[in-house]
């Protein structure tokens, strides 16, 4: 069976999770926290979570996993058949996480684990985020999902991470990046009502004290 | 026929040049700079090169373009058909995207363009190449090739990454990034000797005037 290395307030390991319960994958998780401990690093380069564990080795990066399990797995299929349309998805997929998602995470210390970063951090943090909120908001389709008419990967990416963009954005910038992007928010409440988000949000709201306390342990 | 968007002294527009090359695909090159212009938002919402426009749109992002051209076009893959080893050849790529060229991109204003950048960056892109290059180390496999025997599109990512970001490594924080990731210097030095890698550098060089021309206009 397939394995989902990771601790369930990941983010990212929340997008592969929420993408194997929408195509009913078997998986089982093994619960893993980033390391740079080299027994770790054997089955993840950098270090990170999510790693999938498959019958023929180990796959890191979370749009790696997810193009990989919905070309092996069964279930509804996360990525189009047409290969333009398929490179859409990707192409969105990406911009939210390359232009949204870690541009943000640079100021998760400061808002989200009582840490410090620097004024240059946020200042490259909110140009970032404004300029990315644009891009998404000029290709997105929100009919009703990100990508059209189907739920694509490029939802759980979203999913996953706009809320927390979101978040660093209103905290450390004063700007309400759900409204900079019109349809957002319906289609963050609309997914979130489906049965594999509210799994997803049950067990990271189950693992984020071991969580906070491997932080403060200093991982 | 395809049209590639962007200009010729561009790493990312050389990768999916190279790769079209190595296919023996036919395409045209239109000469674009990024920009944040309204007209050439609508077809990269980044504003960034490279841009690929097909029969039925433009796609940006380069691993995309690059999976595409190998999922339509003719000439020898780029990808492997088996899923596992394709998954394994996107993963090598994004780790020299994301955790070689972008960090290393951060310092180029500096090394490259006469501008300065601050301590911090330099900080942060230096502690991020020593990880990202023990990364690379611990799962390329350079026999020959990056990813194996074959030539993949991760080769064409690693060609017009490593040999920046050496550069950055060597004049910023005298770090011999090559000689950290033994077997990276040979191949760099094979995949050079490739007809699609000397087109690709003839026209790199016909097209670096016009954009530091570009550059001190002030994009």
């Amino acid at each position: 069976m397939l394995k989902l290395h990771g601790f369930s307030a990941s983010n990212y390991v929340n997008m592969v999770k929420f993408a194997l319960l929408e195509k009913g994958m078997a998986f089982e998780q093994v619960n893993d926290y980033p390391s740079q401990e080299a027994s770790f690093l054997d089955i993840s380069p950098m270090g990170k979570v999510p790693v999938l564990e498959t019958g023929q080795g180990f796959l890191a990066e979370t749009n790696v996993i997810l193009e990989y399990i919905d070309e092996t797995g069964e279930g509804p299929a996360l990525y189009p058949a047409n290969p333009f349309q398929r490179a859409q998805v990707k192409e969105l997929a990406k911009l939210i996480e390359l232009y949204i998602e870690l541009p943000a995470r640079r100021c998760y210390p400061e808002v989200f684990f009582g840490g410090k970063v620097s004024d240059e951090t946020k200042q490259q943090t909110r140009d970032a985020l404004i300029k990315g909120a644009a891009a998404l908001k000029r290709v997105a389709k929100f009919d009703p999902f990100v990508a059209g008419a189907q739920l694509t990967a490029a939802d759980a990416v979203l999913l996953y991470s706009l809320d927390l963009a979101a978040g660093i954005a209103g905290k450390l910038f004063d700007l309400d990046l759900l409204t900079e992007i019109p349809g957002s928010k319906a289609l963050l409440d609309q997914l979130n009502q489906r049965d594999s988000a509210r799994q997803v949000d049950e067990e990271r709201k189950a693992g984020m004290a071991e969580f906070m306390a491997h932080v403060r342990g200093g991982k």
